[in-house]
Protein backbone atom coordinates (compact mmCIF):
# COMPACT_ATOMS: atom_id res chain seq x y z
CA UNK A 1 0.00 0.00 0.00
CA UNK A 2 0.90 3.33 -1.08
CA UNK A 3 2.56 5.67 2.03
CA UNK A 4 1.87 9.35 2.53
CA UNK A 5 2.88 12.02 5.02
CA UNK A 6 0.40 13.55 7.02
CA UNK A 7 1.36 16.04 9.47
CA UNK A 8 1.06 15.59 12.87
CA UNK A 9 -1.27 18.58 13.39
CA UNK A 10 -3.45 17.34 10.75
CA UNK A 11 -4.65 14.39 12.28
CA UNK A 12 -7.93 14.89 14.59
CA UNK A 13 -9.94 12.42 16.47
CA UNK A 14 -10.56 10.16 13.71
CA UNK A 15 -10.10 12.22 10.67
CA UNK A 16 -6.86 12.89 8.88
CA UNK A 17 -5.86 15.13 6.14
CA UNK A 18 -2.88 15.07 3.04
CA UNK A 19 -2.43 18.39 1.94
CA UNK A 20 0.01 20.07 -0.71
CA UNK A 21 2.23 18.00 -2.52
CA UNK A 22 0.79 15.05 -1.21
CA UNK A 23 -2.61 15.51 -1.43
CA UNK A 24 -1.64 16.16 -5.64
CA UNK A 25 0.27 13.03 -5.98
CA UNK A 26 -2.81 10.75 -4.27
CA UNK A 27 -5.37 12.20 -6.22
CA UNK A 28 -3.51 13.25 -10.02
CA UNK A 29 -1.30 11.04 -10.15
CA UNK A 30 -2.32 7.74 -8.02
CA UNK A 31 -5.95 8.51 -8.23
CA UNK A 32 -7.42 7.85 -5.00
CA UNK A 33 -11.00 8.81 -4.35
CA UNK A 34 -13.43 8.04 -2.09
CA UNK A 35 -13.76 4.48 -0.30
CA UNK A 36 -10.22 4.01 -1.28
CA UNK A 37 -7.58 2.21 1.37
CA UNK A 38 -3.63 3.75 2.20
CA UNK A 39 -1.42 4.33 4.29
CA UNK A 40 -0.15 7.64 6.29
CA UNK A 41 2.87 8.37 8.29
CA UNK A 42 3.25 11.12 10.18
CA UNK A 43 7.45 11.32 10.56
CA UNK A 44 7.27 11.08 14.25
CA UNK A 45 6.88 7.42 14.49
CA UNK A 46 3.19 6.72 13.77
CA UNK A 47 1.21 5.19 10.99
CA UNK A 48 -2.59 5.54 10.22
CA UNK A 49 -4.56 3.30 7.62
CA UNK A 50 -7.41 5.28 6.33
CA UNK A 51 -9.66 4.79 3.66
CA UNK A 52 -10.28 8.07 1.39
CA UNK A 53 -13.38 10.42 2.09
CA UNK A 54 -12.73 13.19 -0.15
CA UNK A 55 -10.10 14.49 -2.85
CA UNK A 56 -9.09 17.07 -4.67
CA UNK A 57 -5.96 18.31 -5.83
CA UNK A 58 -5.67 20.47 -3.31
CA UNK A 59 -6.79 18.13 -0.01
CA UNK A 60 -7.34 14.89 0.64
CA UNK A 61 -9.55 13.37 3.80
CA UNK A 62 -9.20 10.16 5.27
CA UNK A 63 -11.07 8.37 8.16
CA UNK A 64 -8.79 6.73 9.94
CA UNK A 65 -9.28 2.77 10.31
CA UNK A 66 -6.02 1.43 12.38
CA UNK A 67 -2.91 3.68 14.49
CA UNK A 68 0.46 1.86 14.57
CA UNK A 69 2.93 2.92 16.72
CA UNK A 70 5.28 2.62 14.13
CA UNK A 71 8.81 2.95 16.38
CA UNK A 72 11.10 1.52 14.10
CA UNK A 73 8.60 1.26 10.62
CA UNK A 74 10.62 3.51 8.56
CA UNK A 75 8.36 4.67 5.13
CA UNK A 76 11.15 4.04 3.35
CA UNK A 77 13.42 1.31 1.99
CA UNK A 78 17.17 1.76 2.13
CA UNK A 79 19.81 -0.12 0.62
CA UNK A 80 23.46 0.62 1.59
CA UNK A 81 26.26 -0.54 -1.49
CA UNK A 82 29.24 -0.48 0.60
CA UNK A 83 32.76 -1.32 -1.04
CA UNK A 84 33.84 -3.26 1.59
CA UNK A 85 37.17 -1.70 3.66
CA UNK A 86 39.76 -3.11 5.42
CA UNK A 87 39.66 -4.94 8.79
CA UNK A 88 36.60 -4.67 11.32
CA UNK A 89 35.47 -1.34 9.69
CA UNK A 90 31.97 -3.16 7.84
CA UNK A 91 30.88 -4.56 11.53
CA UNK A 92 30.98 -0.97 12.01
CA UNK A 93 28.80 -0.15 9.44
CA UNK A 94 26.79 -2.95 9.88
CA UNK A 95 26.27 -2.02 13.17
CA UNK A 96 24.92 1.64 12.64
CA UNK A 97 23.63 0.98 9.55
CA UNK A 98 21.03 -0.72 10.99
CA UNK A 99 20.59 1.71 13.20
CA UNK A 100 19.98 4.50 10.47
CA UNK A 101 17.28 2.89 8.81
CA UNK A 102 19.42 1.24 5.91
CA UNK A 103 17.68 -2.13 5.20
CA UNK A 104 19.37 -3.97 2.78
CA UNK A 105 23.17 -4.25 2.50
CA UNK A 106 24.92 -5.37 -0.45
CA UNK A 107 28.66 -5.49 0.32
CA UNK A 108 31.08 -5.08 -2.85
CA UNK A 109 34.59 -5.77 -4.07
CA UNK A 110 35.77 -2.72 -6.19
CA UNK A 111 38.81 -1.58 -7.98
CA UNK A 112 40.09 0.07 -4.56
CA UNK A 113 39.19 -2.77 -2.66
CA UNK A 114 41.93 -3.80 -0.74
CA UNK A 115 40.53 -6.95 0.89
CA UNK A 116 40.75 -10.13 -0.30
CA UNK A 117 37.37 -12.85 -0.70
CA UNK A 118 37.54 -16.31 -1.47
CA UNK A 119 35.46 -19.19 0.51
CA UNK A 120 35.80 -16.62 3.58
CA UNK A 121 33.44 -14.71 2.30
CA UNK A 122 30.53 -16.57 3.08
CA UNK A 123 31.56 -16.55 6.89
CA UNK A 124 31.93 -12.63 7.10
CA UNK A 125 28.67 -12.64 5.72
CA UNK A 126 26.92 -15.03 7.92
CA UNK A 127 29.14 -12.79 10.95
CA UNK A 128 27.23 -9.56 9.07
CA UNK A 129 24.18 -10.88 9.19
CA UNK A 130 24.32 -11.54 13.08
CA UNK A 131 25.32 -8.13 13.82
CA UNK A 132 22.55 -6.52 11.70
CA UNK A 133 20.30 -8.88 13.99
CA UNK A 134 21.69 -7.64 17.52
CA UNK A 135 21.69 -3.74 16.07
CA UNK A 136 18.18 -4.43 14.61
CA UNK A 137 16.89 -5.68 18.36
CA UNK A 138 18.95 -3.08 20.06
CA UNK A 139 17.43 -0.26 18.00
CA UNK A 140 13.68 -1.86 18.62
CA UNK A 141 13.70 -1.56 14.47
CA UNK A 142 10.69 -4.01 13.27
CA UNK A 143 12.58 -6.11 10.49
CA UNK A 144 15.83 -6.73 10.36
CA UNK A 145 17.82 -6.16 7.70
CA UNK A 146 19.21 -8.30 5.03
CA UNK A 147 22.98 -9.24 4.12
CA UNK A 148 23.50 -10.34 0.79
CA UNK A 149 26.50 -12.09 -0.49
CA UNK A 150 29.36 -10.20 -1.02
CA UNK A 151 29.53 -9.37 -5.45
CA UNK A 152 30.78 -6.87 -7.39
CA UNK A 153 30.03 -3.54 -8.08
CA UNK A 154 28.54 -4.16 -11.81
CA UNK A 155 26.55 -6.92 -9.95
CA UNK A 156 24.96 -4.78 -7.39
CA UNK A 157 23.78 -2.23 -9.74
CA UNK A 158 22.18 -4.59 -11.63
CA UNK A 159 20.36 -5.60 -8.38
CA UNK A 160 19.70 -2.04 -7.45
CA UNK A 161 18.59 -1.17 -11.09
CA UNK A 162 14.90 -0.43 -10.78
CA UNK A 163 14.98 1.45 -7.47
CA UNK A 164 13.62 5.21 -7.43
CA UNK A 165 16.60 6.77 -6.57
CA UNK A 166 20.18 5.67 -6.63
CA UNK A 167 22.31 8.31 -5.13
CA UNK A 168 26.45 8.57 -5.37
CA UNK A 169 28.21 10.64 -2.83
CA UNK A 170 31.24 11.71 -4.73
CA UNK A 171 33.85 13.97 -3.99
CA UNK A 172 34.52 14.69 -7.52
CA UNK A 173 30.50 16.35 -8.04
CA UNK A 174 31.20 19.80 -7.47
CA UNK A 175 27.78 21.11 -8.46
CA UNK A 176 25.15 18.90 -7.14
CA UNK A 177 24.53 18.84 -3.61
CA UNK A 178 22.34 15.32 -2.21
CA UNK A 179 19.86 18.74 -0.86
CA UNK A 180 19.28 19.72 -4.62
CA UNK A 181 18.59 16.01 -5.63
CA UNK A 182 16.57 14.74 -2.85
CA UNK A 183 14.40 18.16 -2.85
CA UNK A 184 13.05 17.33 -6.38
CA UNK A 185 12.58 13.52 -5.11
CA UNK A 186 10.84 13.97 -2.43
CA UNK A 187 8.04 10.72 -3.38
CA UNK A 188 10.86 8.39 -3.55
CA UNK A 189 10.57 5.22 -2.05
CA UNK A 190 13.56 2.93 -2.66
CA UNK A 191 16.78 4.70 -2.04
CA UNK A 192 19.63 3.12 -2.67
CA UNK A 193 23.15 4.37 -1.68
CA UNK A 194 26.68 3.62 -3.02
CA UNK A 195 29.50 4.41 -0.89
CA UNK A 196 33.55 3.46 -2.28
CA UNK A 197 35.62 1.71 0.43
CA UNK A 198 38.57 3.89 1.28
CA UNK A 199 40.06 5.09 -1.46
CA UNK A 200 36.63 5.72 -3.20
CA UNK A 201 35.34 4.76 -6.56
CA UNK A 202 37.46 5.13 -9.44
CA UNK A 203 36.60 7.43 -12.09
CA UNK A 204 35.36 4.31 -14.58
CA UNK A 205 33.31 2.88 -11.27
CA UNK A 206 31.78 6.45 -11.16
CA UNK A 207 30.50 5.88 -15.55
CA UNK A 208 29.21 2.45 -14.78
CA UNK A 209 26.78 3.40 -12.26
CA UNK A 210 25.96 6.51 -14.02
CA UNK A 211 25.12 4.42 -16.79
CA UNK A 212 22.42 2.31 -13.93
CA UNK A 213 20.97 5.24 -13.18
CA UNK A 214 22.93 6.40 -10.02
CA UNK A 215 23.27 10.59 -9.69
CA UNK A 216 26.59 11.55 -8.30
CA UNK A 217 26.04 14.29 -5.45
CA UNK A 218 28.14 16.23 -3.09
CA UNK A 219 27.69 15.60 0.84
CA UNK A 220 28.63 19.22 1.34
CA UNK A 221 32.30 20.91 2.37
CA UNK A 222 33.02 18.00 5.24
CA UNK A 223 35.04 15.04 4.37
CA UNK A 224 33.70 11.59 6.02
CA UNK A 225 35.49 8.53 6.26
CA UNK A 226 33.79 5.12 4.29
CA UNK A 227 32.86 4.42 7.58
CA UNK A 228 31.00 6.89 8.06
CA UNK A 229 29.22 8.11 5.16
CA UNK A 230 26.44 5.60 4.49
CA UNK A 231 25.39 6.45 7.99
CA UNK A 232 25.51 9.95 7.16
CA UNK A 233 23.61 10.01 3.87
CA UNK A 234 20.96 7.92 5.34
CA UNK A 235 20.19 10.33 8.02
CA UNK A 236 20.23 13.34 5.50
CA UNK A 237 17.76 11.05 3.18
CA UNK A 238 15.49 10.27 5.96
CA UNK A 239 15.53 13.44 7.00
CA UNK A 240 14.33 14.95 3.57
CA UNK A 241 12.19 12.10 2.55
CA UNK A 242 10.35 12.00 6.11
CA UNK A 243 11.04 14.68 8.51
CA UNK A 244 10.88 17.26 6.67
CA UNK A 245 6.95 18.97 6.45
CA UNK A 246 6.09 19.17 2.92
CA UNK A 247 6.07 22.53 1.53
CA UNK B 1 31.41 38.61 8.10
CA UNK B 2 27.83 37.13 7.01
CA UNK B 3 27.82 34.19 5.01
CA UNK B 4 24.92 33.57 2.31
CA UNK B 5 24.23 30.77 0.24
CA UNK B 6 24.77 30.86 -3.14
CA UNK B 7 23.58 27.99 -5.65
CA UNK B 8 26.56 26.55 -7.46
CA UNK B 9 24.77 27.94 -10.57
CA UNK B 10 24.29 31.13 -9.99
CA UNK B 11 27.93 31.49 -10.26
CA UNK B 12 29.40 32.64 -13.38
CA UNK B 13 33.16 34.12 -13.80
CA UNK B 14 33.38 36.75 -11.71
CA UNK B 15 29.39 37.42 -10.91
CA UNK B 16 27.77 36.01 -8.20
CA UNK B 17 23.84 36.60 -7.58
CA UNK B 18 21.89 35.58 -4.54
CA UNK B 19 18.37 34.69 -4.59
CA UNK B 20 15.13 34.38 -2.93
CA UNK B 21 15.28 34.07 0.94
CA UNK B 22 19.22 35.57 0.90
CA UNK B 23 18.40 38.12 -1.34
CA UNK B 24 15.80 39.12 1.01
CA UNK B 25 17.42 38.91 4.16
CA UNK B 26 20.51 40.78 2.85
CA UNK B 27 18.78 43.43 1.57
CA UNK B 28 15.65 43.76 3.76
CA UNK B 29 17.18 42.59 7.20
CA UNK B 30 20.79 43.60 7.12
CA UNK B 31 20.40 46.18 4.37
CA UNK B 32 23.48 45.53 2.63
CA UNK B 33 23.82 47.63 -0.50
CA UNK B 34 26.34 48.26 -3.32
CA UNK B 35 29.90 48.36 -1.75
CA UNK B 36 29.12 46.15 1.19
CA UNK B 37 31.20 43.01 1.44
CA UNK B 38 30.13 39.30 2.47
CA UNK B 39 30.53 35.92 2.04
CA UNK B 40 29.08 32.97 0.18
CA UNK B 41 28.81 29.70 0.52
CA UNK B 42 27.78 27.07 -2.64
CA UNK B 43 27.21 23.94 -0.08
CA UNK B 44 29.71 21.72 -2.00
CA UNK B 45 32.64 23.42 -0.65
CA UNK B 46 33.28 26.34 -2.18
CA UNK B 47 33.67 30.06 -0.28
CA UNK B 48 33.68 33.63 -2.12
CA UNK B 49 34.41 36.79 -0.61
CA UNK B 50 32.62 39.46 -2.80
CA UNK B 51 31.36 43.08 -2.99
CA UNK B 52 28.05 43.66 -3.63
CA UNK B 53 27.29 45.55 -6.96
CA UNK B 54 23.28 45.74 -6.99
CA UNK B 55 20.50 45.13 -4.42
CA UNK B 56 17.23 44.26 -4.25
CA UNK B 57 14.55 41.61 -2.13
CA UNK B 58 14.47 39.42 -5.15
CA UNK B 59 18.04 39.73 -5.92
CA UNK B 60 21.23 40.69 -4.90
CA UNK B 61 24.66 40.85 -7.39
CA UNK B 62 28.15 40.82 -6.40
CA UNK B 63 31.59 40.40 -8.02
CA UNK B 64 33.76 37.92 -6.48
CA UNK B 65 36.84 39.47 -4.89
CA UNK B 66 38.26 35.50 -3.65
CA UNK B 67 37.65 32.06 -3.88
CA UNK B 68 38.44 29.96 -1.53
CA UNK B 69 38.67 26.01 -1.52
CA UNK B 70 36.48 25.43 1.36
CA UNK B 71 36.63 21.49 1.73
CA UNK B 72 36.79 21.29 5.86
CA UNK B 73 34.91 24.74 6.17
CA UNK B 74 31.30 24.82 7.46
CA UNK B 75 29.47 28.03 7.11
CA UNK B 76 27.83 26.92 10.55
CA UNK B 77 28.87 26.82 14.31
CA UNK B 78 27.87 22.85 15.92
CA UNK B 79 27.96 22.41 19.51
CA UNK B 80 27.01 18.81 20.92
CA UNK B 81 25.93 18.96 24.94
CA UNK B 82 26.98 15.68 25.06
CA UNK B 83 25.59 13.08 28.18
CA UNK B 84 28.96 10.84 29.25
CA UNK B 85 27.80 7.48 28.37
CA UNK B 86 29.77 4.30 29.81
CA UNK B 87 33.10 3.22 29.37
CA UNK B 88 34.86 4.63 26.02
CA UNK B 89 31.92 5.44 24.05
CA UNK B 90 32.79 9.41 24.50
CA UNK B 91 36.39 8.55 21.99
CA UNK B 92 33.60 7.61 19.34
CA UNK B 93 31.98 10.49 19.86
CA UNK B 94 34.56 12.78 19.53
CA UNK B 95 36.07 11.08 16.69
CA UNK B 96 32.50 10.82 14.73
CA UNK B 97 31.03 13.95 16.07
CA UNK B 98 34.59 15.91 14.64
CA UNK B 99 34.48 14.18 11.52
CA UNK B 100 29.95 14.77 10.94
CA UNK B 101 30.87 18.86 12.04
CA UNK B 102 30.95 19.24 15.67
CA UNK B 103 33.21 22.45 16.34
CA UNK B 104 32.85 22.73 20.12
CA UNK B 105 31.77 19.46 22.61
CA UNK B 106 30.63 20.24 26.10
CA UNK B 107 30.87 16.40 28.32
CA UNK B 108 27.81 16.62 30.82
CA UNK B 109 27.14 15.23 33.99
CA UNK B 110 23.12 14.51 34.24
CA UNK B 111 20.80 12.86 36.75
CA UNK B 112 21.15 9.68 34.33
CA UNK B 113 25.13 9.69 33.57
CA UNK B 114 26.90 6.43 35.07
CA UNK B 115 30.15 7.47 35.23
CA UNK B 116 31.77 8.91 37.97
CA UNK B 117 33.94 12.25 37.28
CA UNK B 118 36.63 13.27 39.95
CA UNK B 119 40.72 14.31 39.59
CA UNK B 120 40.16 12.14 36.65
CA UNK B 121 38.01 13.99 34.19
CA UNK B 122 40.46 16.47 33.26
CA UNK B 123 42.53 13.81 31.86
CA UNK B 124 39.91 12.46 29.98
CA UNK B 125 39.14 15.97 28.45
CA UNK B 126 42.83 16.24 27.29
CA UNK B 127 42.36 12.59 25.97
CA UNK B 128 39.38 13.52 23.81
CA UNK B 129 41.21 16.79 22.86
CA UNK B 130 44.02 14.61 21.01
CA UNK B 131 41.15 12.45 19.43
CA UNK B 132 39.69 15.27 18.47
CA UNK B 133 42.84 17.33 16.67
CA UNK B 134 43.79 13.74 15.40
CA UNK B 135 40.09 13.52 13.21
CA UNK B 136 40.33 16.99 12.45
CA UNK B 137 43.25 15.98 10.92
CA UNK B 138 42.14 12.72 9.41
CA UNK B 139 38.97 14.76 7.65
CA UNK B 140 40.74 17.59 6.82
CA UNK B 141 39.02 20.07 8.83
CA UNK B 142 40.71 23.58 9.06
CA UNK B 143 40.08 24.23 12.39
CA UNK B 144 39.90 21.59 15.31
CA UNK B 145 37.21 21.21 17.60
CA UNK B 146 37.00 22.30 21.13
CA UNK B 147 36.71 20.00 24.11
CA UNK B 148 35.59 22.22 26.97
CA UNK B 149 35.44 20.56 30.97
CA UNK B 150 33.23 18.52 32.10
CA UNK B 151 29.96 20.47 33.75
CA UNK B 152 26.77 20.04 34.44
CA UNK B 153 23.84 20.25 32.14
CA UNK B 154 22.92 23.96 34.00
CA UNK B 155 26.47 24.81 33.66
CA UNK B 156 26.15 24.00 29.51
CA UNK B 157 23.28 25.33 29.22
CA UNK B 158 24.39 28.89 30.45
CA UNK B 159 27.16 28.68 28.52
CA UNK B 160 25.07 28.56 25.23
CA UNK B 161 22.37 30.48 26.12
CA UNK B 162 22.62 32.81 23.13
CA UNK B 163 22.96 30.80 20.79
CA UNK B 164 20.70 30.96 17.37
CA UNK B 165 19.26 27.58 18.03
CA UNK B 166 19.11 24.80 21.04
CA UNK B 167 18.29 21.39 19.94
CA UNK B 168 17.20 18.85 22.16
CA UNK B 169 16.27 15.59 20.22
CA UNK B 170 13.90 13.51 23.25
CA UNK B 171 11.98 10.42 22.33
CA UNK B 172 8.92 12.27 24.54
CA UNK B 173 9.02 14.40 21.82
CA UNK B 174 5.65 13.30 19.25
CA UNK B 175 4.69 16.36 17.54
CA UNK B 176 7.12 18.66 16.49
CA UNK B 177 9.78 16.89 14.01
CA UNK B 178 13.47 18.34 13.55
CA UNK B 179 12.42 18.54 10.01
CA UNK B 180 10.19 21.30 10.91
CA UNK B 181 11.87 23.46 13.47
CA UNK B 182 15.03 23.43 11.02
CA UNK B 183 12.90 24.30 8.21
CA UNK B 184 11.29 27.46 10.20
CA UNK B 185 15.18 28.26 11.03
CA UNK B 186 17.39 28.05 8.23
CA UNK B 187 19.10 31.49 8.83
CA UNK B 188 20.48 29.72 11.62
CA UNK B 189 24.50 29.90 12.14
CA UNK B 190 25.22 28.82 15.62
CA UNK B 191 23.47 25.58 16.76
CA UNK B 192 23.60 23.44 19.43
CA UNK B 193 22.40 19.63 19.63
CA UNK B 194 21.88 18.41 23.47
CA UNK B 195 21.94 14.67 23.54
CA UNK B 196 21.55 12.85 27.14
CA UNK B 197 23.64 9.63 28.15
CA UNK B 198 22.50 6.43 28.05
CA UNK B 199 19.09 6.54 29.43
CA UNK B 200 18.56 10.07 28.31
CA UNK B 201 17.08 12.93 30.20
CA UNK B 202 14.62 13.55 33.08
CA UNK B 203 11.63 15.06 32.70
CA UNK B 204 13.28 18.29 35.20
CA UNK B 205 16.08 18.40 32.48
CA UNK B 206 14.06 19.03 29.71
CA UNK B 207 11.72 21.44 31.63
CA UNK B 208 15.40 22.94 32.49
CA UNK B 209 16.85 22.88 28.80
CA UNK B 210 13.18 24.48 27.72
CA UNK B 211 13.52 27.50 30.01
CA UNK B 212 16.95 27.91 28.81
CA UNK B 213 15.39 27.75 25.25
CA UNK B 214 15.84 24.37 24.08
CA UNK B 215 13.92 23.19 21.30
CA UNK B 216 12.77 19.50 22.20
CA UNK B 217 12.21 17.77 18.28
CA UNK B 218 11.48 13.97 17.50
CA UNK B 219 14.22 12.31 14.96
CA UNK B 220 11.54 10.39 13.47
CA UNK B 221 10.63 6.58 13.61
CA UNK B 222 13.75 5.04 14.36
CA UNK B 223 15.31 4.74 17.76
CA UNK B 224 19.20 5.81 18.09
CA UNK B 225 21.58 5.29 20.54
CA UNK B 226 23.29 7.76 22.66
CA UNK B 227 26.84 7.47 20.65
CA UNK B 228 24.75 7.71 17.04
CA UNK B 229 22.49 10.62 18.25
CA UNK B 230 24.47 13.71 17.47
CA UNK B 231 26.47 12.65 14.58
CA UNK B 232 22.77 11.69 13.03
CA UNK B 233 21.34 15.05 14.29
CA UNK B 234 24.66 17.07 13.10
CA UNK B 235 24.48 15.41 9.81
CA UNK B 236 20.40 16.78 9.34
CA UNK B 237 21.09 19.99 10.40
CA UNK B 238 24.08 20.27 7.75
CA UNK B 239 21.73 18.80 4.84
CA UNK B 240 19.22 21.69 5.99
CA UNK B 241 21.07 24.68 6.69
CA UNK B 242 23.86 24.32 4.20
CA UNK B 243 23.37 21.72 1.67
CA UNK B 244 19.34 21.93 0.68
CA UNK B 245 19.00 24.92 -1.95
CA UNK B 246 16.84 27.49 -0.70
CA UNK B 247 13.35 27.75 -1.95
Amino acid sequence: MRRFFVRPEHVRGEELLLVGEEARHAFEVLRLGPGAKALAFDGAGREYVFEVTSASSKALAGRILEVREGKGILPLSLTLVQGVPKGRKMDLIVRMGTEAGIDTFIPVVTRRTVVRFEEKASSKVLRWQRIAREAAKQSQRTTVPSVLSVCTLEEALWQVDSSDLILMPWEGERQRTLGEVLARNRQARQVVILIGPEGGFEPGEVQEAVAHGAVTVSLGPLVYRTETAGVVTAAMVIYELVLRPFP
